[in-house]
């Protein structure tokens, strides 16, 4: 079986390590993976979702942290403080440095952020193709309203330093309009026999890798059923702060919400929590098959059983 | 006083923290550092002579190994062998990564090496002003002949991987036809007081300087003496292995040699370990004053005398 998810940070990288527990070794799953959280830092190119995911399935990940590398060292984050350099509020260890060291290198060398993906992924052996949802810049903005006016940000920014303490009045993902899908991304959606959406953040993660023109359309023509699973549980997000940024694009947080908001031209199926079982109805009544099933990943067994009623669900909602 | 002195890496960095010993708050020191060792390793501008001056002087040397950051750690280079990335004979630590990123993002953001120097100085204030000897890229490379036939190799790949194992038949400093001294450096020989040439490697340390046309000019031209100190002791290098490319430039490993390799039009006084008591009378003999006293840099305190001996001589020779 052939299977598609579109995957932002932690959230899709932990789901991402269910699902190949729960597919078999002749599975082949395809990651098309949000670039638009990519910022340039020290001159260096860094993809943080990309690197979650790598991480993540390469078994280097931080687990605690959700992000970055496990036995890191923060040298390099010590010296810049004494430069007085850079921004104090991102951190990067110096085994990350080490990623984005040769991630840059090779771009600079003219290879593609596709072709750097894949070369990383040779150390990392994901048991997935990682794909970036294109080649292209693409940074999400998002635009506030402080004491220093109304203004775009680098989403890092918002999220990282703000901790999304300031409205979100609407993302921007800068340079979409013009980017195109990365090599692999919309054959491998064709040729889909699954499309899953993790439950990744739907608009800064997903909705960005859909916001690339031609990947929303291909997902919505592909012939493979298309589930996705609600980041939004009781209300609120299981982890980060999905809520600020679904309220930029006029959506509530809420498992319904999500769903709606994707809409049944994009998903077929859709899984809420149990706790969500009031909004299935809803779902359901606009053209979207529903289950509540248990979705928190407390390890990777639970997300593996998220996984199958995801599978299970795309089987059902098969045309 | 205003003094100026051409430096390499370990051997002139400690020569530089025995001067400033021995000067007063009131004397100047200017030093034109070597940039032919500098290396781009994974797109970043490495300048190992420069890097090991600032360290020495501003506190954050390895005291032990003369190069590199104290309290060291090493992730990236674990990472890049990972990666297989990467020439793994050039250690270089994270700490001293953070250096090269800052330097590198400057360049790339369009500062000059000489402004990039300045800019970093103002963390570890050496003391001293340091120039790099040119803002244009030289490399100093090293012919040799092995099984692989006869080839240029870059001086770091000859002298760190191969340990000057095998015979240098040429140094040369590529690029140094075309490039300029940098801002400062022909103002700074002019208006000197004493010149002095610290016992770093004559050929590919003090030589490359010399090298980029307009340096050997003005040190020839300046009125002030100047004085050098041998690096070679009892017909070998103190540290290093500066006998294997003395060789490549027709020079005997002996302080006479060195001595008479620089020449009476360049160098006005000199200075021979004890040990060497009986070249004296050569050097003298052609045309440059010579003094036998301990060259061994044991301790600041022992190099501080050094460098009283040098800025003796040089009163003695002040025409």
């Amino acid at each position: 079986m052939r299977i598609v998810a579109l995957a932002g940070g932690i959230g899709g990288a932990r789901f991402l390590r269910g699902l190949l527990a729960a597919v078999g070794p002749q599975d082949e799953i395809t990651v098309i993976g949000n670039t638009g959280d990519d910022i340039h830092l020290y001159g260096l190119k860094v993809c943080p979702d990309l690197d979650t995911v790598m991480y993540t399935l390469g078994g280097g990940i931080h687990e605690e942290q959700g992000w970055g590398r496990t036995d890191e060292t923060w040298s390099i984050k010590a010296e810049m403080k004494e430069y007085g350099v850079g921004p104090e509020w991102f951190g990067l260890g110096d085994r990350d440095f080490a990623t984005h060291l040769v991630r840059s290198q090779m771009l600079t060398a003219g290879y593609s952020l596709s072709q750097v993906t894949e070369a990383l992924c040779v150390r990392w052996k994901p048991g997935v193709r990682l794909l970036p949802m294109s080649d292209d810049r693409v940074e999400t903005h998002v635009r506030i309203t402080d004491e220093q006016g109304t203004r775009a940000i680098h989403f890092q920014e918002y999220w990282v330093r703000l901790h999304a303490a300031v409205d979100a009045e609407a993302i921007i993902p800068v340079g979409a309009d013009t980017a195109k899908p990365a090599p692999g991304v919309l054959e491998a959606l064709a040729a889909a026999d699954v499309i899953l959406f993790p439950p990744s953040n739907p608009v800064v993660s997903i909705g960005t890798i859909l916001a690339v023109p031609g990947i929303r359309e291909a997902v919505a023509a592909a012939p493979a059923p298309v589930v996705g699973l609600s980041p939004i549980i009781g209300g609120a997000p299981v982890r980060g702060m999905a809520d600020k940024v679904l309220a930029a694009v006029g959506a509530e947080a809420t498992a319904e919400a999500v769903a709606l908001n994707y809409g049944s031209a994009l998903i077929d199926g859709w899984l809420v929590d149990t706790a969500d079982q009031a909004s299935v109805a809803a779902v359901e009544a606009a053209g979207i098959a529903c289950r509540a099933v248990p979705l928190l990943m407390t390890d990777v067994e639970a997300t593996a059983e998220m996984a199958r009623a995801a599978l299970a669900l795309a089987e059902q909602v098969r045309k």
